[in-house]
């Protein structure tokens, strides 16, 4: 393989099934609950997804067929390449091979769609006519859009108001796909008035905006809502990362040492590393490490606890590693890693010991970026600079080590629509955050009085 | 191939010699002269450009082979793929098969890089340090900036003043890939200064821009010019767009009975088309189509004269349709195909009635572009809408012919970078441009005294 750069795969060499990881697991994830303990059944969902998909979050069966419909908007984009980072390891001089899965070549430019196709169509199938959702930064909000657009629903998304007015392009990009874009609070919903007259000059913030959502989704006619991470069946639709990654690998007869995705909500970390968990949990020897923004380090410093997916509290309780719904993040570049909670699927096998969690501060990160950039062209985004980082320290230590190791990582987007934190760092104007340990306390207390998941 | 959507080309399967249409021509290109008709030899040149890039530049070899170390950065993104827009195709309900090859997949997201790598190459083959460069929306400038990150030389953009400032992000695509990015006029170059003591608030323009960047090439140490368009060498490295398509539509068992590209300076077209016009002149039967703005119609409303291709009148003069090297089109979206001449090469290809010209509005393109994005998914650049929209035209005659034809046009790059232009389409404050009859006018007369190609 002197010469190789990309392995790719024909379009019908897609896979034709998602995998299902709680088919495999010992024990199963502890259902959602209210607040008083007792396990959510999924009628209670049914007014904010719809019932097809709540099938599929609480299914174990180990391989879902995708709809051919599905397949076809995939192929699109997909399958992705899976790239050999040859001129990378030349630069680093180690002796690893280092291949990265390019999920950036998607039409927004992420993993994203991956998942919002597939609830598009399931939403459409159920008889929905219309989604809503919240973004921050806008990636999720544009995958969504883009999503609805090719399977023909209308599409709403809440935007957290600062991003709204300071990110104007994510913005036109769902309004070119068809999607109407509000800044959140808006005056549409009874949740975004009350804070408006409480604080009419208020940034927004993802908890708001999320409870907007919803709250539009119940109340209007055929109209749902649709999440971006964390659900168990939005990790099962970015299984098909990995399971290419895997034929892919298998034509280069490779299987790797180390699996590597960044961590916010879960998503794209578990669709690169869940059908290798699966070989792990079958007694092969990988090692899988989910990496997080030190400033937000749900993974290495929060308990496992039942807490809420959003600040309002309007979601169900969920058995996951949290920092509080009511932590606030540093405003790092990574939009998309400040989450202070984490897919219960991926806080269930990092407690079983299936993967690893590392933190890693920006500064190190865009270090990372830069050096991918001038070697493989490719500019990533804030959120996949992190797997990136943990990458070369990997390729690092095998240098070190004197070891061949084959190291995978998700590269889960690309970062044109981020430049503003190039710029930043190229100004000599980006720096760490300390890790706010005074709201952290506070945010961890928010969480008393609420059930507590059964003892590992 | 009921379900194909793309067509892929493994590594390997990547052309390994670039075509030079010039081996075929029946007549060759008059050369370039000066202001005495006197024509310009290969040492005049040498100041501007490396003796090796000048040998391509007026061979005649039919295939010329590609460096390993090109082919090694190329296959970053190379072969790239070849679409068939079924759902644009259902969208139209045409029985037209409409077939796209996407150059939005690079780095830089167009078909720039393909030149930018080889002539980075080139010149650091020769010896030289550094390339300096001009660009207008900065699609050329952050092609080049990667081009010479990779192939470690350094890259000084002069980039046309008004657009430094309204677009910062394509700025910092170049800073991140390591080049420095200057307004123009500027206070380094005794041209950029004589401008501004006149007129220090000057927009700048990209007449302006070259000037500088040559002036900064020719007294530079180690430093050399690099041009996006135009000239034939930069014309054949993009004939690997072409080369690939027709492996591509061969697996297909397909041959175009059109192929269409936008045509601004000719590089994108002509990567596509002169492959196939090579089978035209050996006897087989297909149209070839350029697509340019009605704002600025070169090869549709300007005479073939002898003109400089710059207002500044640094280079030699080229024989080509010119709009006269004064003339300043209306501020169109679609920037890259803002330019007063056309690539001698194509010019002629179409005074030899290889080719035909269309030119075309922004309205319908930004229509086109919309449609494209609503079924295809991926968002075009400005530019490529133009020749989304003349293959839209052909499938729709296509349809009222009851025909089954066979639709290829180039995808130059994505629109991720050119959303502002969609947001004014969105908010209806978009339109199109009369022609400045009075400006042409002037302009055509500014070309009077100069000397003429010979007749045809």
């Amino acid at each position: 393989m002197s010469e190789l750069v990309k392995v790719v795969l024909k379009d019908d060499e897609i896979p034709r099934q998602w995998y299902n990881i709680q088919a495999d697991l010992k024990k199963p994830v502890p259902p959602p609950v209210d607040k008083n303990g007792k396990p959510i059944g999924p009628d209670a969902l049914a007014p904010v997804f719809p019932m097809n998909l709540i099938e599929q979050e609480v299914s174990t069966r180990r391989w879902i067929d995708i709809p051919e419909e599905i397949l076809g908007i995939l192929k699109l984009w997909r399958p992705s390449p899976l790239y050999r980072a040859r001129r990378l390891e030349q630069a680093l001089k180690t002796p690893a091979i280092i291949l990265y899965k390019n999920e950036g070549v998607s039409p927004p430019g992420s993993h994203k769609p991956n998942t919002a196709v597939a609830q598009a169509y399931y939403n459409r199938e159920f008889g929905i006519k219309r989604l809503t959702t919240e973004t921050g930064a806008g990636q999720w909000g544009s995958a969504l859009a883009f999503g609805c657009k090719l399977l023909g629903l209308e599409c709403k998304v809440y935007m957290v108001r600062i991003s709204f007015d300071q990110k104007p392009f994510r913005k036109i990009m769902m309004r070119t796909w068809g999607a109407e874009c509000v800044a959140s609070p808006s005056r549409e919903t009874n949740a975004g008035r009350a804070i408006l007259e409480k604080d009419p000059d208020t940034p927004g913030s993802l908890g708001i905006a999320i409870s907007e959502a919803i709250e539009a989704a119940v109340t209007g006619k055929n109209t749902r809502y649709a999440l971006g991470s964390v659900l168990n069946h939005v990790l099962m639709h970015q299984t098909i990362i990995g399971l290419e990654a895997k034929k892919q690998m298998e034509m280069l007869g490779l299987y790797p040492d180390v699996v590597i995705g960044c961590a916010g909500g879960g998503s794209n970390f578990a669709g690169l590393s869940f059908p290798f968990v699966c070989d792990k949990m079958a007694g092969r020897n990988v090692r899988v490490i989910a990496v997080e923004p030190a400033a937000c380090p749900t993974l290495t410093r929060a308990p496992y606890v039942y807490d809420s997916g959003d600040v309002a509290m309007m979601t169900p309780l969920l058995a996951m590693y949290s920092l509080g719904h009511t932590f606030v993040p540093p405003p790092i570049h990574a939009g998309g890693l400040r989450y202070h909670g984490m897919a219960p699927l991926v806080s269930h096998v990092l407690r079983e010991g299936l993967i690893e969690a590392q933190a890693l501060h920006q500064m190190e990160c865009y270090g990372a970026a830069m050096k991918f950039a001038h070697t493989e062209g490719f500019i990533p985004a804030p959120e996949t600079s992190h797997a990136i980082a943990m990458a070369i320290r990997e390729a690092e230590k095998a240098r070190e080590e004197g070891k061949k190791r084959v190291i995978l990582f998700n590269w889960s987007g690309h970062g044109l629509m981020d430049l503003t934190g190039y710029q930043a760092y190229l100004d000599g104007k980006l720096s760490d955050f300390a890790l706010p340990e005074e709201m952290l306390t506070r945010s961890l207390a928010s969480m008393e009085g609420l059930p507590r998941p059964p003892a590992a």
